[in-house]
């Protein structure tokens, strides 16, 4: 891990503002011009149905009044802002979140206003993705993919050095099919890889075969390390179909570089080592990625929307 | 079908050679400054294993001799050359082909050398696709698959207009697996699209459960609609792969566009019809490609290889 007190791994650049709005926590921070990050804070995420955007750019507001007073010497020149969902990064809009109830949210247009900076817009999974794609595991990689596993699965693709888009739907590969007559998923399809290789699919698994709810994929794997042969059937079951997931990605889009990150990614070698196993018994001729783990912690995504917007205010800064 | 003698659709530009070599035949073609395609000729691609690069040569700078004999008034100013197998196109090297036995075969300075011009060297499924990227089925979009489906499965990937190359190891969408315990490939792998969903697929399939050997899947296509249950059920099942593996590309990359090429896509609507719908119940709230036939015909690897040169010569003009 990466500690982020020291002024590693930004580098230098302008000032500026980042937010990650999760499902239930919003974390904020302002980095200085040489990287270092200060004020991290996590606040919860002001829910207020379709007003949500207004009322995450409100809260946003008062926390950069709140930098602007203690760090009065750090004046950001943009912010990064990352929410969840279906995200369409070039127009600035929240197309669409289930959990936090937004629908074609112009959130760069709200952003602007509320905080009177340029702002950078973008998806979750892809702000901290591209953390490690830049700053991580993946760096000085063409071509990338980082997944992250934990509750569901998310991914971020990296095509010739730059984020894959697609307008937003680029890297659904929790909702890519793994095992056709797989379970149902709650999206409406079935077998996909988010409903059989994430920690919330493994808990879920396992209760259903022992009858026993543990508390997180861990417990899982502990059991498992213990000689419950159930748990290891179940931890083996969903390592099977995240090899399968990867290996799709691996057909189509051959990175250099696969990162796994999220909670299901510190079981360390327990995932690492049968993943590649499994993998490589998969693969033929196919060029073999390499398998990493995540190198920035769980303030990717705070990094990965200091970077967009740095990028951001570099471009207007040289008058595009 | 687009009708090649028409100075369309390649346009004008510079005059250029074009050569796309395959297992049996290899076509070349002389394209006029104003995209004329003249002296299209197909020639046994000459097979001497190691050497087989150099023979290809010596046949490609005959046939150029030719052209500059019965055209003098044109005068190429490159030349595109288009191989299967894997191939690393920036680097100009015909990596693996196990059809025509070279490994690391250096194309581009061979071809250079032996045409005295500068020489675009790609793969044939990717020229292929690019022709109906630029210039056919899939024009105006920005991400793009091309999926060939006749003996085998490949495919060609276009992201934000440029061609996905991954060293020449993306785009094998036909050796990606959709039913985990599916069918033996003979490329070691196990559940692969091409052997469930290629035209050889569907003849081997039928003549498992039926015991007739028919000759092409289009045979096994009209017996299902004369009423065959076994060809019935042997078409749908490889509609259903297909399906599953353009889902994978769908939830992976999120193309616009799905273009199916090759002997398959010429069944039409009996393809096309039952795909969509298959497709279309797999998916939830991905991006929905829209699925259409190539439009140019089987000298699209010709195009691709004149679209290649051209580009190249425009290049060189410009000083770069």
């Amino acid at each position: 891990m990466i500690t982020l007190n020291s002024p590693l791994p930004l580098g230098h650049g302008d000032a500026v503002l980042a937010f990650d709005v999760g499902g239930t926590d919003m974390k904020s921070a302002l980095f200085a011009g040489d990287g270092t990050m200060l004020g991290l804070t996590r606040t919860p995420t002001p829910l207020a149905g379709a007003e949500t955007p207004q009322a995450v750019v409100a809260v946003a507001r008062e926390i950069a009044a709140g930098y602007a007073a203690r760090f009065p010497e750090v004046t950001p020149r943009a912010a990064g802002i990352l929410v969840p969902g279906l995200v369409d990064d070039e127009n600035g809009i929240g197309v669409f979140s289930s959990n936090l109830g937004w629908r074609d949210a112009p959130f760069r247009q709200l952003g602007e206003a509320g905080l009177g900076m340029p702002v950078a817009f973008s998806h979750d999974v892809r702000g901290a993705g591209e953390a490690e794609f830049r700053l991580g595991a993946a760096r000085g990689a063409l071509d990338a993919a980082v997944l992250v596993i934990g509750t569901g699965i998310a991914g971020a693709f990296f095509i010739d050095g730059k984020p894959h888009l697609a307008g937003g739907y680029a890297g659904e590969i929790g909702h890519s099919i793994v095992i056709p007559d797989g379970p149902e998923c709650p999206c409406g399809g079935r077998g996909h890889l988010e409903m059989l290789a994430s920690a919330g699919a493994i808990v879920r698994r396992y209760a259903e075969l022992s009858g026993e709810t543990l508390d997180g994929a861990r417990a899982v794997l502990q059991r498992a390390q213990a000689g419950d042969a159930t748990a290891q059937a179940v931890w083996d079951g969903a390592v099977y179909a995240l090899a399968l997931g990867i290996s799709q990605v691996v057909t189509i889009i051959a990175p250099e570089v696969v990162v796994l990150g999220g909670g299901l990614a510190q079981a360390g070698p327990a995932l690492f080592e049968p993943l590649e196993r499994t993998l490589d018994g998969m693969l033929t001729f196919h060029r073999r990625p390499r398998l990493i783990g995540a190198q920035i912690g769980e303030d990717a995504g705070l990094l990965g929307a200091a970077l967009r917007a740095r990028d951001l205010s570099a471009t207007t800064e040289h008058g595009a």
